[in-house]
């Protein structure tokens, strides 16, 4: 374990891209003895971790997310930072691994000793998921990765996790009218700290329309937010158009980050984001674990099947059922404390 | 018990009034005995309960809501339908009420032998205020009441709790600019079976303006629908204008439900819904239970405080954090499983 953490930590560029791969494994297990071990690597890298920038980069298929993550990439390692990209996608469990493989997406970066890629995690749903994600994040920040790169597949609700994860959450967006329709529906849109016009030299002007409408959307969505957005000393959501595939933007783009970053860093805001991801994370947890602890009880197991049914046939309430399934889960071990969801609870 | 029972279903109108009272103050009571008892009762009254149509009605505060629930319900009496209205509102727990008091604001309706008014149950957070409204419609239903109209204050997440609950959901809009993209924002328009223009009399061109919009915006947030919704035998959102001050429109909009409600039952859809709702009812009845006995257990409320401090130090990954506090909760009492939330499970 401490050789692990040592490669991570100090190891040389080859030690530590195997080290880095190790751990990730590692924390992938779901063996038990491995989660422990996977846990205590966690709480010693905790104090190396935390250091680089959180970017969460969304957009429906066919944005143009890899070019733009490429280019961006090769950019900011000219700069002399270190970039890790990890990849949220829950549907890589049914493949076996992400849809294209990152490796062949992101050919140019992918080869770069300071770059480091890793597809998503396999298995599971998208709370396990994203999970593993937030951990290699872990890893990849006590490596020394000074900009973490979180990007999403664009369906489902992979953008609530990368947005619980990142610092910065940006929304790629096609110069299509109804394309930010979609993303306001999805509630993608009132997530995004940047909302980038990619493809803007195919049609500049539907470009520029798509900035203003989109800007305007922002701040009618923004119209019911807090007084304390609108004071200066807090950032309001922006509008850019670029060119991942010509390379133009890329410049205007990373300039905003860093005044994204050195504003929300004055003002406190970025350390709070940080602290209430990290408490709504364990809530999450917490609840995947009582339900899953619940389901596999072998009582429930054996009621849940007439119950349903007697749910389904109109014949027991939905409440009734709920309150005699939680009963026998508490009569199965020693009930904690009586489990009645009464109106006084958390629900 | 059986007495309550028959009060409900057979009783004159004097006696039926007041066992439903006295039902809803049992389902209402947090004491285990009540609870117990309301069970049974609830088991009771399934058989004669879910012979209504369940109409759920939402809108901003300011939109009209009361006044068009009250035309609606003299509308309905006239008819010879039963009307039941119940209100779903989350802050009432505040004011110990619900904020203008319906009897108040319904004057008219509320004397009428064949309308029920109740206002919302107060107390707790909105799970259980749902869990209680839920619970009176089945009551109101197994005395007969054959139209069941849940209203909600349109603040909140009260609008996906009465969607949750209700064969159809009706969002009352204003003839203003922003106030559809607010509901899209707050996902309540997808939610909306029937959206309805209210004070279209004040400004008409306005109101059309704003019918031809909605109708766009629910054309565009259903592009990515699913295909079945498209082939005639299913319903696809409709976007009426009224009056509800000077009354026109009612007619209209009546029968827009009346064909709802046709389409829907003719093809299977209201029967599904009906069943997805309780399915889904069960199992937020559940994670309530599961979460509330895990929040009250003394070995989890002795650890939480200084864990949540280690996380939000950064000393503890969230995650591992989770897993020591589902393992503190196991090993308390009998462990039905090992609570770890796997990437295999149940997010």
């Amino acid at each position: 374990m401490t050789n692990l953490l040592q490669g991570i930590v100090e190891g040389n560029p080859l030690v530590q891209r195997r080290a880095i791969a190790k751990a990730i494994t590692l924390l992938e297990s779901t063996r038990t003895d491995h989660r422990a071990q996977g846990d205590e690597l966690l709480t010693q890298l905790l104090p190396h971790s935390g250091k680089s920038f959180r970017l969460g980069i969304s957009g429906v298929p066919g944005v143009g997310k890899s070019t733009f993550i490429e280019t961006l990439g090769l950019y900011l390692l000219e700069q002399g930072h270190r970039v890790a990209v990890l990849t949220i996608d829950p549907s890589s469990s049914v493949t076996g691994g992400s849809i294209l493989g990152d490796k062949t997406r992101m050919e140019q970066l992918s080869v770069q000793e300071n770059a480091y890629i890793r597809p998503s995690p396999s298995g599971g749903n998208l709370g396990g998921v994203a999970e593993k994600t937030r951990e290699a994040m872990l890893v990849c920040e006590a490596a020394g990765y000074d900009v973490v790169i979180v990007e999403t597949v664009g369906v489902g609700q992979s953008e609530t996790a990368a947005w619980g994860m990142t610092d910065m959450f940006v929304l790629l967006q096609l110069p299509n009218a109804g394309d930010d329709l979609q993303a306001i529906k999805k509630g993608v849109m009132e997530l995004a700290d940047l909302v980038v016009i990619n493809k803007a030299d195919i049609d500049p002007r539907a470009a520029t329309r798509a900035q203003a409408q989109i800007t305007s959307s922002l701040r009618l969505l923004a119209m019911h937010g807090t007084a304390e957005q609108h004071d200066g000393r807090h950032w309001l959501p922006q509008v850019i158009q670029i060119s991942a595939l010509e390379g133009t933007g890329v410049d205007e783009f990373w300039n905003t980050v860093l005044a994204y970053r050195q504003l929300q860093s004055g003002n406190g805001q970025l350390d709070k984001r940080r602290q209430r991801q990290a408490m709504t994370w364990m809530w999450e947890r917490i609840e995947a674990g009582l339900k899953q602890a619940f389901r596999q009880q072998p009582v429930v197991q054996t009621l849940l099947p007439h119950i349903q049914q007697q749910v389904l046939q109109g014949q027991l309430a939905a409440s009734t059922a709920a309150r005699q399934l939680l009963q026998a889960y508490a009569d199965s071990g020693t009930p904690p404390a009586t489990a009645q969801p009464g109106s006084h609870g958390q629900a």
